[in-house]
């Protein structure tokens, strides 16, 4: 979820989204207060981003919606190929080329109780927003980098409710997000509950010591975001070495580098942890190993989605 | 949330619920699919009974309200007597005298990002559902005494997302609920994160050894219940001692006597633990103790709803 995605364009009054099959004006894009996914956020989402008019990573993030859906006891019965033909189907009425999506699967309307019931009537929903075109020389889509503040607002455990879920309970997220008003940060750093570093409530981190990459392993309360995943198999090709552990905040903190990731942001720089410049001696906020990544980062995007137009 | 209360009577066509301030009828009762309420179940909400036409315990139900509202910094700005009458008139058109209610404020749709802006134009739902008259001597509305079973689910904790908080993100209580297909059990037992008894999926628990009644402390991840508080108000003016403290699974398995509350179950006998029979000498499944709070609930009910015409 990104601050520019999210506010971009808001009041095009000719946007349409797809609900439960149809293409339906955005102020008519509604469902039943009796939804499970309105009840009780009872409710599976990818967000991705369409480049020159194709989705970025569509067989992991339909293969992460599926883990989800499947941590959920949510049957949905719904082809992958059909929920891509939706999402293309939102891009196309809406004629975006490059745009925020946000496909969201939930078990619907049921008689009866809190306890699902096996048979599944879903309600499919995509939302889309216009974004700048992505690839080589491009604008990023976030409000330059980031302040980023440990919240005591701690990551809900994986026992509780499993991260690599990615559901309509966001209010962990809300509530560390609503701790930095105060400070105007644009992230939380979240904790899990021994103290070590998870991840932001909308974003994966790392941080870069020396020439090595490091991020908080899966093995904790993290997402295992689709960007972070890419960021990773970039580095790994450019052998920078990317260590996934287990990390006190002061190992963030001291870091030469820190960088956010998600499918919006991609590569997002942070300029301050907690309040303290990251980049201490001095220098230009993005260092190095932040800038090459999240060039080679739109490289990838160019190569792939615009026929390396611009390389 | 009530098995009996959800199910009962949904064909209904001529039902009518509230939103946004507007009576509508319950097939045409919806929120925008940007409503927050469903983006990441950013809403608090209280079921409550209504006897002979009368909420039972609006004023610590109102109160419950505002303060999940203060817990997720959502400042609606209406009025308790407002929404109390939102849902009175909902209770009205539909005729219904005896009836869960649910009431639900969510923060709306707002531009941006999971950041919540301050200035909220909240939605607010009522649904309501007709039961059978409550007080003395009424049927209970439930399945009759449950089957409780451990999960390997853990209650969030307090530091993730508040226990105090009613919202609706309703996973954790879901995923724990997803466990008892496999046993048919009705209602999960859930720890909280150092292993202590929490509470139920929609019920707060209560057990009894020898002459007194034993519940987990609100110092734990336990949703503050309001038939929970008037459950312990019957005890203390009975001379039945009550303690609130922090209690292993074991001694729930052990006890003379068990019970779950929640608004719609009232007082719920548990008739196993884990498989084992609670009654562990082969007498009627709900204890003495059980039995008299249940006793006096009604009463209470009786007398305050319908002028104690059956006592």
């Amino acid at each position: 979820m990104s601050d520019a995605a999210e506010g971009a364009d808001a009041s095009d009054a000719d946007r349409v989204y797809h609900v439960d099959g149809d293409l339906v004006p955005a102020a008519e894009a509604t469902v039943s207060v009796e939804d499970r996914g309105f009840a009780y956020g009872d409710a599976a989402f990818e967000t991705m981003r369409a480049y020159g008019g194709d989705l970025f990573g569509w067989e992991a993030h339909a293969d992460r919606l599926a883990g989800t859906c499947e941590t959920l006891g949510l049957d949905h019965g719904i082809a992958d190929a059909e929920l891509k033909r939706r999402v293309d189907e939102t891009l196309a009425a809406n004629e975006f080329a490059d745009a925020y999506v946000k496909l969201s699967v939930t078990r619907g309307v049921q008689p009866g109780t809190l306890d699902p019931a096996p048979e599944v009537d879903p309600t499919v929903v995509v939302i889309a927003k216009p974004l700048p075109r992505g690839g080589a020389g491009s604008d990023p889509v976030h409000d330059g980098p980031a302040a980023v503040q440990t919240t005591k607002t701690r990551k809900v455990p994986d026992r509780a409710v499993p991260a690599a879920a990615k559901t309509h309970n966001y209010l962990n997220g809300i509530l560390a997000r609503l701790e930095l008003r105060v400070t105007g940060a644009d992230e939380a750093l979240m904790l899990d509950s021994d103290g070590h570093v998870a991840e932001g409530a909308t974003s994966n981190i790392f941080f870069a010591d020396g020439a090595a990459l490091r991020t908080p392993s899966l093995d904790g309360p993290v997402l295992p975001g689709i960007t972070r995943e890419t960021v990773i198999d970039i580095a790994e090709s450019e052998g920078i070495p990317v260590e996934e552990g287990t990390y006190a905040p002061d190992a963030v903190r001291d870091a030469d580098e820190v960088f956010l990731t998600n499918s919006t942001w991609e590569v997002r720089p942070v300029a301050t942890v907690d309040g303290i410049a990251v980049d201490g001696d001095g220098e230009a906020v993005a260092g190095p190993l932040t800038t090459l990544i999240s060039r080679l980062f739109d490289r990838r995007i160019e190569e792939a989605h615009y026929d390396g137009e611009r390389l």
